[in-house]
C-alpha cells in the first residue's frame, strides 16, 4: 500500500524565542551547527520510506512560504493550509480527508515537524513496523519512546499485552508528578508519548466518523472540494467551524485496535533551549558556542551569538541567544519561562518583538 | 593662598568593557542613571571649594576633545594633554610646573576624576582641613579612607600621631591579603590610600626635585615653555622621555613631613562593573535596570540596555551589558577578568571593539 506522510507544522516555538518568532517558528529554524532546519531534517530523514510527492505538509497558511522555501522538492498542492489553528485532530482529519481524495486508501505517518532523531535508521525500521501493524487492519499504532528518566514534561502510554509487532495500548495518562513518573519507569510499562502516529486514512476516517462526527463531515466537505476552485473558501468556513480538539483526546483515548510500537532510536523533542546542548557538539568546559564569542571561564552554557560579539565572563549554566533586536539571557533552571518573556510583549503590544 | 585642583583623567578603565573604550574610558562616560559623566561629577563637587578656571585636567592627547565636551567651563589651556602615559609621578610634576608658572605658590588638590562621593558636604570640609595642614608648611597631605570592610585591592596607610587637623603617616603598604586587611581594621591605624593628595604647588615642587631630580628638570623645561610656541615640541620631547613611576613610590613612600586626613565621605573608586548596583537605585529583587529591559524573575543583577531588549530570565549574581558591537554577560564573581575579554582581543587585533 502507498506510503504517504503528514508533517504537522503548525506549531508557534515560543520556547525558542528571540530566534524563533512568531513569523518564522522552531521547525523553519536551524537549531543544530549543520544549519539545517527541523522540518528539511524531518522529510530528508523519511526518504527511505516516502518520497517527497507522498509528503504533505499541514501547517498555518501564515507559513506557506517558508515551507515552499525550506521544501522545494515537495509539490505545492502538498502544503495544506490551515486557516486558523484548531489542534491536531481537525489538522489529521483535514490531511486524511485531502490524502484519501489523492489515493484510494493509503498508510499514513503522522510526524511532528520539530522533533530530531539520532539514529535514522533504526527510526525508518520503528516505521516499517508500524507500517505493517497498519496495514493489517483498522489498527491506530501509535510510536511510543523507551523512557531514559522520568521525564515529567511528557504524556505516557501504558501498554499491555504483546501483539505481533506491537503492543496493545491500555490507556494514555496525562504528564505525571515526579514520584508518579518514577513509578511508570520502574513497572517497565510505560513508553513516552511521541505524538507519532501510523494507520491507513481510512482506518482514521472511520474513527473520525464515529467518535468526532462533526469534523469527519467537514473534513468530507473539505476533501471533496480539494483541487477545485471553490477549494479555498470551503475550507476556510469548514476549518474555523472546527472545534479545538487533540488526536489524543478526540480519539486515541476512545478507539479500539490501539497499539504501540516502543521505539529507541535517540529522540528529542528539542522542547527548549536546554535542547541545544544536547543536540550539538560541546566544548572541554561543557558549553556550545556558535559565531562570535569570547568565553573567560564560560562553563555549562549556551551561547549564540548574532551579528555582535558576546563576551561570557565567568558565566554557569547559563543560555545567551542574540539576535539583531533582541538577546535572551535565562537561567537553565528558568528555560520554561521564556514563554513569560512573550506574555509580557503581547501585553506591551509589543508584536514586533513576538 | 590660592586653591587649584589637578584632575587626573589619563585612565583606560578597562573594567568597565564593553561600555568603556579606549576611545572613551570610564571617566568620559555616565555610570549613574542620572546621565552625568564620572569627570563631569568630579568638577561639580569641586565647585564650593575651587573656579573652573583653577581646575587642572591632565589626560592623554587623545582625550583633550572628550575634556572639551564634557567640560566646556574648564579654559582649554587647562588641559595639559599628555603626548605618552608615564604614571602619577610625571603626571603632577607637569601639572605643578604649570600651575606654578601661573601663580607664584598655590594650594593644589591632586584628584581621580572616577571616583564618586555620597557626602560632598563632607568631603569639601575634609579638603579644608587637608588645605589647612598643606599651606602650613612643606606638608605632603593625603586623604584616607576610613575603612568599612578589610578590602584587599587598595593599598593602606599607617598612621601614627595626631597633628592638629591630620595625622602623621608611618607608612604606606601594598594591596594586603585578607587575615593582613583584617588586622590593619582590627588596629584601628590603617586607612585606604585613596589616591587624592593636597600640598602646596613649591611643596611638591622641593620634594620632586629631591627625590626625582631628573622628572624635575624635565617639569621645569615644560613649565618654563608653557604658553609659547614652542611649548608643544618641549612637552612632547621631556614627557616622553620620564620613566613611568608612581607618586607614591616616587615620593611620597621617601619624603618627609606626610600627613593623611581621615575622610568618610562615602568615597567609591567606581572599580567594577559591582559597582553600578551600589552606586544605583535597585528594585526589589536587587536589580540595577536601564533602558529596555524585560526581567522574569531576575535578582541582584546589573542590566544594561542598549538599542536592543534584553530578556533576563531567572538569572541571578549577573551582570549583563549591551552596546552597539558587543554584549557582555559576567557573572559578579568575575568583574575583574572583563581585561582578560580585552587581552584576547587585543591578541586577535580586533581594535575596533577595544
Amino acid at each position: 500500500m502507498k506510503i504517504t506522510a503528514v508533517i504537522m507544522a503548525g506549531g508557534k516555538g515560543e520556547r525558542f524565542w528571540p530566534k524563533s518568532r512568531s513569523s518564522c517558528p522552531k521547525q523553519f529554524l536551524s537549531l543544530t551547527s549543520d544549519g539545517e532546519t527541523m522540518i528539511q531534517k524531518t522529510v530528508k530523514r523519511l526518504a527511505p520510506l516516502v518520497a517527497a510527492e507522498d509528503v504533505f505538509i499541514v501547517t498555518n497558511a501564515a507559513y506557506t512560504e517558508l515551507v515552499r522555501d525550506r521544501l522545494p522538492d515537495i509539490p505545492c498542492e502538498n502544503i495544506l493550509a490551515e486557516p486558523c489553528a484548531r489542534n491536531t485532530a481537525p489538522c489529521i482529519a483535514f490531511a486524511a480527508a485531502v490524502i484519501s481524495r489523492k489515493y484510494d486508501d493509503a498508510v499514513m505517518l503522522v510526524l511532528p515537524s520539530d522533533h530530531l532523531i539520532g539514529y535514522e535508521d533504526i527510526y525508518i525500521n520503528t516505521l516499517k513496523k508500524a507500517v505493517t501493524v497498519a496495514e493489517s487492519g483498522e489498527n491506530l499504532v501509535t510510536i511510543g519512546i523507551t523512557p531514559t528518566y522520568p521525564e515529567t514534561g511528557y504524556g505516557y502510554i501504558n501498554f499491555g499485552r504483546e501483539c505481533g509487532n506491537a503492543y496493545e495500548v491500555e490507556r494514555f495518562v496525562e504528564k505525571p508528578d515526579l514520584p508518579t513518573a518514577k513509578k511508570y519507569i520502574a513497572s517497565g510499562k510505560y513508553l513516552w508519548n511521541s505524538g507519532m502516529f501510523v494507520w491507513r486514512v481510512s482506518s482514521i476516517m472511520a474513527n473520525i466518523k464515529r467518535f468526532m462526527p462533526d469534523i469527519w463531515e467537514g473534513a468530507v466537505r473539505i476533501g471533496d472540494a480539494f483541487g477545485k476552485p471553490e477549494f479555498t473558501a470551503v475550507l476556510e468556513k469548514e476549518f474555523s467551524a472546527f472545534r479545538s480538539e487533540s488526536v489524543d483526546f478526540g480519539i486515541m483515548e476512545k478507539a479500539e485496535n490501539i497499539y504501540t510500537i516502543p521505539g529507541s532510536f535517540g529522540w528529542d523533542d528539542v522542547g527548549s533551549w536546554l535542547a541545544v546542548e544536547r543536540i550539538n557538539e560541546t566544548d572541554d568546559s561543557r558549553n556550545y558556542i556558535e559565531g562570535d564569542v569570547i568565553s573567560v571561564g564560560a562553563e555549562r552554557s549556551t551561547i549564540c551569538a548574532g551579528k555582535r560579539l558576546i563576551a561570557a565572563v565567568g558565566v554557569e549554566d547559563i543560555i545567551i541567544i542574540d539576535t539583531d533586536d533582541a538577546v535572551l539571557v535565562c537561567s537553565k533552571n528558568s528555560t520554561q519561562d521564556v514563554k513569560k518573556v512573550i506574555a509580557q510583549l503581547r501585553e506591551q503590544g509589543r508584536t514586533e518583538l513576538i
